[in-house]
């Protein structure tokens, strides 16, 4: 760490800024230049239209997200730090990664919607940092970053201008994508010491509590997650109202089955953390079609159900089975959830909800995106493998005190623990 | 709780579906079929303008009511966990309550406002769950969400439609009504061991400091809620103005009478939850109407007051005479301010304010609200108190590991606290 | 502070429901009387357009600031707190300073470019405040609020409307000021026997957690503080873009540099904290113009820098030589970043970014932004100086036990930490 993060960290932005400085100019640029006598107006005009959709989005990247990993008792600092680092480093990468194949060998012209798309390409390394959360270093999610992020992009071009498909918010290209992307890197990062479990892998009181305000953060600006880039009129109203739905519905779900699966009927707070997002995830690749409320709730009551048994069932079975330690459980709540959502356009475009679509590309669409994860995934695993980018040693997992100044009596008497009464120090 | 939560919640959400699945559309399949040749713009086309204000009170609803609840030192996990499961029930009724009223036997149609109607409904049952908040069960929060807010809905159309009372931001339809319902409850639901309080019945700090993001984002998005359904043009930016001033004096006069009436002129952070949001319920009813700047302040001032007073009298009070235990002191923050919205707005109309209204009007909405909300509540309470509900013992109030699975260690230990040096475990 | 803080803060609101009843008035008033012919659209009309972005900036100023400062262990009641208590007068007493100047003689008129402009005025004082945390008492905090925003008000005239000097996102007129007039005060209040710290001016896990919730909704939202009072179209949008990607690159830098100047190479949660922010400071003086995004990026850099050195070496420096102690090291994320701002606008200019302002200018509203700061800031520590204020005593600095009403066996026992093991009460 000593010195190798810190030059990376320049490296990398000083590489940004050099990028930046060739191919990027402002969207408003381009449209002086362009001037043409056109009425229809354009994506500049909707700027302060779409930013309020845009500033939900930014607070569900950099807050929710970083905040929904911070249940751990003892790496709330690194969930929400590292969140940031990876979601900074990300946006400037995504608009690059993006605009260079969108631009066709033009300048890349950034506007809201490149903001947008600039923080949705994050969301992806920010899930697959959740299934490697607490094993790995900073230096080893910058590289995340940067890989992740291309291939998500190849990914995306792939489904959206080949394949034609829909994946309006994105349960697929970056839900599922993220998710077995982040198993995959996690597979290939195991830690067999851990099998059993470790002693930092758990929360306390005020870190669910923590973890909860970023829950609610994400449930509450979803559906300008699932409708930020949708087309403007219609779709983009149903968009908002079918994600408002599934969420509600989810919730119900998730609080059932979470009571059904536990011990004497009680409720779990993973459950909630998690589940209860579910159906924003899954009703995302058809938040824009005619698939009715009742349609959107159907969706989220099924995504609240399988997450929620996903934890109780697949987690520990991918931990002991599959050698695969994902510690936010991403697989339950963004991978399956984002099959879910593959497979719900499917049966809507069967069902008539759009006719523009076809059957055959959402499903290659789904495909390809587990598929790109999966190797991609595991071609960086194999980087990150590498013994140079400072991993933490096992004992020292999911503990901020290995990359963090932590307060001191705190970490030591509060957290670890380890005092007896001849050693009592006070109390923080 | 075993299976009776489990399936009451799976149950209620099976309903929704299949009540959506025969009654409710888009409101833009609506616009389709009606696309008259009228050139007024519809509320499909202020869709975007309004999603801000709706996306403030999406916040308040589901994260600052949930959190303002928090500063009980065991019951986070209920706080913002059953707030969230009684809001998302509460917005897929509202949505079909309050769409029977006004659909006058069409479909019922779904848009931003039915979105912003349907949130605000759900904010009548928070607010009387604030009152028995921890000593009662996720079932009883069930039911009382499905009845009170059908109450609320007779009320509302009682208030708006027959009454045509003008009540914009709800002080009068939604906190006195809120309030009073849910001390209704209270009452009936008495119970003589908690008469001279509970040992869980406090803060710690770190509680009060959770609870006091709950407030600030109240606080905050406050003058959206008070103006979202205002008329556009200058109803609606009156409504944000005069919302921002009354909070901005009451927290003047909270402080200022906190401190006053505190032992040794100390501030109380109970008061300071909540009684600075007092001057947003109060301002509600007349917040569209021409009161001038300084007519909101003095409102807002006087709430202030009238909160922290209430805090310090009343609610001690209300427990040993009325024997109505009111958790979160919901009369203070809901009842009495949404009394004074009431008077307000008769001052207001006295006064000149507007013209379009009604005194007698006003005030038979304010007794109505009352009247409504105190026989729905011990109608309510009486169904609430038959055994069968999975109530919590007396010596478990206020505990969240009656309904919840608590981090362990932390929970006996660092909570109860029933350690001697001898069985010193880990804190954690 | 038995009488005189409950006084003071009443008679303060009385004054200003007095002078909100002779002098302030609804914009839309204003219009309904000069309703001329114009086809240019009124600030009136953009009122919903620029609601979220005060929305935004309300939420940087009522929970940003005021959770930023929750770091310190016993400290977080009066940060968030005190900091609600100044935003709420100072918003009311800015509105009328502003209006003052501003309205040539006429009556004030309030909408929602002075409600932007209102929560502006009190962000000088917040972060002054932060300059002297935990060494004032509340009836100092009012005190300073009335003098600095006036004094705040009276520069921003003369940098705007003498100078006519561009500042747009308040590099200079808000954060330089600030800080400048925050460290001049606590040099006049230095307090010598803490010359060598003092066992409460630290942080715990937590506490630093509840900072961080600060620190991002900053981050988030302050494109939206650069833009919303910049001229609509593509200057606000380069607002926007500009402080988005600024702030991005500061993130880099700060992360590189806090683990470069720290112990073994480790992360230290003030850098991450305050200098992720430094970015959005820095770039506000030219933030509308044409810049380039690699410029932005650039500023962000170098500020993320200074800002995290300014805390490894000047703020130890200060205290010791300077005899300043600057408790949240404003200086680091305000004073340097906001001259940063004022120089980054005379290159920019220089380098032909803008062909409206003069260099000179933007000189001399550095210096006069500076200057006024600092004798301001002398008078008005010399006033609080006095003893009548209700100082805390040296010993109790940074403990929310002098002021404020303290859940007890907490603050005894789990934050003083005396207890030994013969007095081991339960923890809580």
């Amino acid at each position: 760490m000593r010195f190798k993060f810190p030059l990376i960290a320049i490296g990398l932005e000083v590489a940004m800024i050099v990028l930046y400085g060739l191919f990027v100019q402002y969207e408003t640029e381009q449209k002086n230049v362009q001037q043409l006598n056109t009425t229809k107006p354009s994506d500049t005009d909707r700027f302060l239209e779409l930013y309020p959709l845009f500033q939900n989005v930014h607070v569900m990247v950099f807050f929710g997200f970083g905040f929904l990993m911070t249940f751990l008792k003892k790496y709330g600092f690194g969930s929400v730090g590292i969140n940031l680092l990876i979601a900074a480093l990300g946006l400037q990468w995504g608009t690059i990664a993006q605009g260079v194949l969108h631009s066709h060998g033009q300048k890349i012209h950034i506007g809201i919607k490149s903001m947008i798309n600039a923080d949705f390409s994050t969301v992806t390394v920010l899930i697959s940092f959740g299934a490697v959360l607490g094993k790995t270093s900073p230096i080893q999610m910058l590289i995340m970053t940067i890989i992740e992020i291309a291939v998500f992009t190849g990914n995306e071009y792939l489904v959206g201008e080949i394949f034609k498909a829909s994946d309006i918010g994105a349960s697929m290209t970056i839900h599922a994508f993220g998710a077995y992307f982040g198993l995959a890197v996690a597979g290939v990062l195991y830690r067999s010491s851990l099998r059993r479990g470790h002693e930092n892998e758990e929360s306390v009181y005020h870190s669910d509590l923590f973890a909860m305000i970023g829950t609610l953060f994400l449930w509450i600006f979803w559906p300008s997650f699932n409708s930020a880039i949708a087309e403007a009129g219609d779709k983009q109203h149903r968009a908002i109202m079918n994600t408002y739905f599934s969420l509600a519905a989810c919730v119900l779900t998730a609080f059932a089955f979470s009571s059904l699966v536990e011990h004497r009927g009680k409720l779990n707070m993973v459950h909630i953390q998690n589940a209860t997002l579910a159906g924003g995830v899954a009703v995302g690749t058809c938040a824009d079609m005619a698939i009715h409320p009742f349609g959107s709730m159907i969706i989220g009551s099924i995504a609240g159900i399988v997450c929620v048994v996903g934890f109780k069932i697949l987690t520990p079975l991918f931990a002991t089975k599959l050698r695969i330690q994902d510690t936010c459980g991403v697989h339950n709540l963004h991978g399956l959830p984002g099959i879910i959502g593959g497979l719900a356009s499917i049966v809507a475009i069967a069902m008539g909800a759009s006719n523009t679509y076809s059957i055959a590309m959402q499903a290659a669409a789904l495909g390809s995106s587990i598929g790109t994860a999966v190797v991609g995934g595991l071609i960086t695993g194999l980087i990150l493998k590498l013994p140079i980018w400072g991993q933490p040693p096992d004992e020292n997992c999911f503990d901020d005190s290995v990359y963090w100044e932590v307060p001191q009596r705190d970490h030591n008497n509060h957290f670890h623990g380890h005092g007896n009464h001849n050693q009592l120090e006070p109390e923080v």
